[in-house]
């Protein structure tokens, strides 16, 4: 039809055909993809929205990518691999056109790292702030999807990497503290905009976990979630979490407290509870993997958590976490 | 966690989770939901803006409909039947929250009528308007899935439906024309705020169809993707389309070109190729399925669309239909 180049199907065909380079995809020409699957498969779907999610002015592929990571952070704790992925552009009018080449450049970065297959989507236009819908499936590696209710008394709580990051790399972000160092700001920074899907744990999950889900709203919100499906009591040791570097620095120099972290959101690390007697196979495991894994607390009988702080008091009993209201009253 | 009913997840829990009841979708309380699929499954992605794609005052169940069946359509065309469908709701600030309430009503209605199952999604409040993205899959129904790009010179040119009828409708909404009676009226609005997912045909264009695909963007633009896809020409017969009663009085009255039903979008119909031998057997299919199907042109060797008008215009080297500018320069 001679389209111009920047309308909707001139940007797809520029910009995304070429990064669906499987056959299922039908080079984004169609109105649908095609994927033969056989199996249990695991689908996922998380949106993020700029001024929720991210700031105006964070990096565009980096962007892209978080989007794509939220997604795959959710495969990795339900124990599948990254298949395929649909997208769902949201653009604003009065976002740059040009910058959608940015856009795709980073989605492409990942798709590679990941083999991960784009599949689909769709480019809308918005007088709203840049939403970026995604749809994340792949198959199960194991013979159970580990569920957030299957966590019982007498397990073990293992969380991966470092928690608390991103949450300082948002306030920073956000002019909400100051007085680290450039390289500690700046790695806390990269964590809050560039999520790290633990994929390469996909398979531990799904031999070991008894409950798994990526903590997202709050590493305290999120246990206890997991307490509420379970119907079982999470009792965390504040100090056994691991902290980066540079958020150790940031609490010891009284810049943070140890709360903003754990309440935090943005972590994308993986939680998940398994029996006390794997605990050296599931070391040696997450070793092999490059991943930190750090055992932080245990699963009684009962209800909700408890994260007892240094000062006495119990964080799992302030409710706090990520909560997000919706609409007007 | 004690939340509160009007956050993201006392929403999900209180609207959403009783319209999740099949298994695979874990009452919406995990990650994600774990399906079993088994063979060549179609997916497809879309998503609707409030502003591009309906307008602020649609009635909020409508609204989740439309954004459903943009998606079913997609299926039918692609010869699939519904298995299942994720959702992305991104809610703005200033809509009131128990409008949510109206929106899993519409909801639930269609995802019974057409036995859909709701598997996940996400609820994200914005700034900007209300937006739905939906991913759908389902299973194919025949052995091939018709693309675009499958039509072949010598075949006839179906669609089925009536079209013209949504494109009509918007104008009505938007106050660009006037003049029909109350019920006429009212049927157009209905057919822009409503689309008729035809999935009754999904089995005859799994049988029949050499290229598919469902009208959106209007039926000269879509005709011109088909041509394009399959480097054939596509020559239609302005005066074979079929309209509806409502719509043909207002060509005749002299309120609408026939060019603007042509040109125009959102009708949701499916328009496809297939062999002139089995112009009967389409034609006992259609009326088994209760939607009517027109026989409206034929594939020829070379290139474009032709729709002649009586007045010898070609709409189809006008290059006309929905095209869609994303971003700012």
């Amino acid at each position: 039809m001679g389209a111009p180049s920047d309308d909707e199907f001139g940007l797809i065909a520029r910009c995304f055909a070429p990064l669906a380079i499987d056959p299922a995809a039908r080079g984004l020409k169609d109105d649908a993809a095609v994927w033969t699957l056989t199996g249990p498969t695991v689908m996922t779907c998380d949106a993020i929205v700029e001024g929720v999610h991210f700031l105006p002015d964070d990096p565009i592929a980096m962007i892209a990518q978080k989007a794509l990571r939220v997604n795959l952070s959710d495969l990795a704790a339900k124990a599948a691999r990254p298949d395929g992925v649909l997208i769902s552009l949201i653009w604003p009018r009065t976002r740059k056109t040009a910058e959608i080449e940015g856009f795709a450049e980073g989605l492409e970065a990942d798709l590679a790292a990941w083999r991960f297959r784009l599949l689909g989507g769709d480019l809308t236009s918005t007088d709203g702030p840049l939403t970026i819908s995604v749809m994340a499936f792949g198959a199960l590696l194991g013979e159970r999807c580990p569920a957030r209710a299957d966590a019982k008394p007498g397990e073990d709580v293992w969380v991966s990497g470092t928690i608390g990051d991103a949450a300082l790399g948002l306030k920073l972000r956000l002019g909400e503290f100051a007085g680290l160092n450039e390289a500690d700001a700046a790695f806390l920074i990269d964590r809050y905009r560039l999520p790290q899907p633990r994929l390469s744990l996909a398979g531990l999950v799904a031999q070991e976990a008894g409950a798994s889900m990526d903590v997202s709203d709050g590493l305290i919100a999120d246990a206890g979630k997991v307490a509420a499906a379970s119907g079982v009591r999470v009792q965390l040791n504040p100090a056994l979490v691991l902290l980066s570097p540079p958020a150790r620095r940031a609490v010891e120099q009284g810049l943070a407290p140890l709360e903003t972290l754990l309440c935090g959101g943005d972590d994308y690390e993986v939680l998940f509870t398994a029996s006390p007697e794997h605990r050296a196979a599931i070391a040696a495991a997450a070793a092999q993997c490059g991943v930190a894994l750090t055992r932080i607390g245990a699963v009684a009988e009962g209800a909700g958590v408890s994260a007892v702080l240094p000062d006495g008091r119990d964080l799992g009993s302030d409710r706090k976490g990520y909560v997000h209201r919706i609409g007007a009253r």
